[in-house]
């Protein structure tokens, strides 16, 4: 039985990043699978890029649900700050599914009275706004803010850690934000340094998904399978 | 040029009786052209028969616009009352992409204080209240009622148009409710006898999603490409 | 049969400008008429001009309801961004009456995430803020600007456009609006001059009610009688 | 110097009855003068009633305040709990203006944490609830319910009061309200014997209207001149 | 009988202060008695504070209430403006409590379409927001603003008056504010000359809350003891 | 080093009952310490037992960051469903404070559509949609529910599950509830049964806020000690 993390992107870089500071965690003591999304765009910017995405997305999914492998499948962690696929995928399985963004939204709500998001484009911002506002932290949320830099740049470009910083400082200053969430899967690598530089808690869903997936398991809660994520009923593909 | 009718789900019967309805609107004055999306579910019923059919919806708009068809299309309208995939379809092109559930909606706002919703089973429900929500309409709006038929047995059962009928009335009387939505593509047919049997407007969104199409193309009124519906950029699919 | 699109203020000249806009659309296929009212304030800024309006523009309505000439009325059009009157003139008729401010609004979040709206004096944003709030599109809208030019001298005035043009761009490039509704029917000669200036969809009220009124009647939606809009009791006028 | 309470409708009797009732108010330290709208609808059921009731109302103000008779005045309350042209009136002078309303919600909202609204006609809840959301006091309202009487029954109707009584009780009891208001100037009289046969606070809009009157004026606090309640610019009523 | 006028923290000086100012009110009908919370902290800056304020502020009403100071007693008033212990003060009494933060707040919305509030320190900022979402109040409320002048300089730093009112003219300015509250008791001396500086309303609501409080008594209005503020059962404190 | 999980009430045989259930759960790996407040009410029912609850709790919290016992506190859980005195706890620590409302609330997030609330006395109810409210939750709850039997008689009633079951499945089904938490610390030993009797995901929120504290633990996340939650400043406690 493992976490299944699923990177809904086609990078495997970004997915072996994300195994190697996942496996550092303290306290890991449920064994976690790596998945990347052949077939998905390289990096997820935007409705449409997040739509073909969760295509490749569920069928991972159901590969898991389907096959012997199912058995392996504990919970599933989605790891793309945009929660991908999110709803789609809870009606796939009765195992819990967690996505990076809400898990360090709700986090974040836990230790700030307000922070602040600080993400890639422009284009992701109202995306993640439409999250907040369906997770019902949107007043909990001091402002969501974008670097501008693409995602794939986040590893290339030697300056993007300090074009970060920088456009966090401000932010959090204009905004009274009181923590940071990091607003890509691709940032994660920063968390502790940023913490350092900021004086406040910096929070990457990665990590936080695999902490309550965790929590989830030990505490024997499933996704409800009555109402809005019951099974899809097949009704033949044409 | 034409406007492109896109039914999400892959039941070209229901394709077909859309299009019977739609040609004998009044005041048509640009051509209309209907799609089927063949590989898509055979009806739309929860987040996941959503994103897989958004899959191919989003296929057949690439396809226009990215062909020599592209000149046909004048706009776009996703025929199911989820409004699936309509964000990421605004992002594909500039032309106007309108969702049937979004145009009964507003226009219901144009002709009654509040109105009720009446869909197919209770796992929509959720969805069109987020859509409600995501489109500001929720106050608007005094209910989203299942009538427990599968979109399927729309046309199959006999007793489909009483049991949505007493549902209805039901629905009208308890919330207060001034005119009925019909929250699902497959009863459109529906929407002449219904109004005489409720004394009252009752909207179908496809009719309506065609005429504001015309009426945006009309205005010469595109789909803003500065922000949110960018075209994506093309990081290769891997 | 006609659409009578009135101009709540007394300025004839206005009135007879938005004619001018409104016959050059494409795909005109209903009748227009245009009213102005005698009586009302020049211009409406403000509550209290508002209030007054909406006296002469019943007293319209009414006419055209109660006499012989009801015959020729197919649907109303205010013609003021404010929606002067828009909820009682509902009630006097089971035509549809769409306000040129409520039509705007809905066509610009068909068409972008959020909208700006560019009106004249400040005084009118709080009335603009409210419209938002009961139509639901407050989360839609990126803000309601004022370019400090009365009504009156929109016309008059030489730089009137480049200021209202300089005002919109600051205030689309703070808010990240992705389209630009303009606030006010004495802006309605600059649409296609300020679209091409801004390079992202500019919306005038006037033309959108219009195309709003024919499609609803072409689907020969009715205002609900059922109600909020209920014809009023003749009480006695004491 | 006296406060002038001005019934919006025609009905002196109304007027009358009000005067009676406020006249015996305890702690009362400022003159009262009270006005009744001829011209206006015999009462105030809907918009349109409202709308034509706001036109003599401003009437009446600015007959108090562009006259010497404007030395007379040192505050006004609105008496129809609809707050009928509030906003209006409120630009017209730097007194203070207070609606019964507005009134009698604000003050349920400091005895209880929610209250319910008895009401007379289905036709006035929609008007309350935008009253409600433009006060911001939505979510203190437990509901709106109407009893079905119109206002000129509530004196002639001999079972009117029983009538009332139960509906409030079986609307508090389901909705777990924590005191009442009554939500027509037409219901003051039953003020005292409803608080006793319900056994919890009953608001009557007039009478607390009436003594924040008095608060205010003892403060000196006057109606903003900045911003939204700016005297309106006077352009010519052609 | 009197007002009980509590301040909640231990600061004699403050409460002698408010006693002088609310002396001079115009119309003053009711005896006041002042209250200073022995125990308490020296100023309430934060949840902490009002914490251990509450607790020495319900010993103060209790024992008003079930001793034979009771009768002295016809309604309370806390005199701190983050409203401290306001909810469970009502639990302890059928006697109306007022916090001169919600006083200030519904005032100014009589008065002003929007108002800004002034307070000490950033730390009470979110506590003012969550009391505005709780009254309903924050969409009047165009921005909560610090200072920075911790409570105890107020008094003591003789530039405090000016650096107050320069910080409130730039907030007002930016948020087109129409009133301003003053969001602390120690600023009550400055309600005049700060109304004469800024040329609008500025609200205390130290004297508000006093004279609502003599309203409520003349309308015999008491707090609602079914439901929310029903008395504490007493289970025994162990 | 150990997560301090706090009954803010004076019932050590509840204390004792919660201790129990945590030490059972899966994956437990920090060590846990129980304490009881003594000097605090019974039970929490009502604003006013929150209030003095609160002033125990903190000294309790303040003796652990005060003394050398520091060193043994690594989270704070608060076992009230109320989370009482949260806020204020957090203003007195740098380390993570969990209330066992909150935590049940957004786990219920992550597996359901909407979750119902089934709590004890009416009088609670408020408090949790006020709390609801805060989190940011309240469109994610589809009722919060009353079963009418008081704290003390959950274990002393030999019938209180069966009615609290009753209770639960009307709500449930009224409500279209996707899952169901536990609104009292005194019902977690019936987590497990219930589940099973409702064949959907039941939520206690201490087990679940003992997990998320382990999660934040090993995340090493703290509270934001910038802003809301800065420590105190002492001024003295006269």
């Amino acid at each position: 039985m493992a976490i299944i993390v699923i990177n809904p992107n086609s990078s495997t870089s970004m997915t072996r990043q994300l195994e190697q500071e996942c496996r550092q965690l303290d306290g890991l003591h449920h064994e976690l699978c790596f998945e990347t999304c052949n077939g998905s765009p390289g990096s997820i910017e935007g409705h449409s890029d997040g739509a073909m995405a969760t295509f490749y997305l569920l069928e991972k999914i159901r590969a898991y649900e389907n096959s012997r492998e199912s058995s392996h499948a504990s919970a599933y962690v989605i790891a793309c700050f945009d929660d991908t696929g999110l709803e789609a995928a809870r009606e796939l399985t009765s195992r819990p599914v967690i996505g990076i963004g809400e898990a360090a939204m709700h986090a974040a709500s836990l230790l700030s009275h307000r922070f602040c998001i600080m993400t890639t484009l422009q284009r992701s911002v109202p995306i993640l706004q439409r999250n907040l506002d369906h997770y019902g932290l949107t007043n909990r949320c001091a402002g969501v803010f974008a670097s501008n830099i693409p995602v794939l740049q986040l590893e290339s470009n030697p300056d993007a850690y300090d074009q970060v910083l920088t456009a966090a400082r401000t932010a959090l200053q204009h905004s009274h934000g009181e923590a940071l969430i990091l607003g890509c899967a691709g940032m994660s690598q920063w968390v502790h340094a940023m913490e350092q530089d900021l004086g406040m808690p910096v929070l990457d869903g990665v990590r936080i998904a695999v902490k309550f997936a965790e929590s989830l398991i030990d505490l024997k809660l499933m996704t409800s399978k009555v109402g809005s994520y019951r099974y899809p009923e097949f009704k033949g593909y044409d």
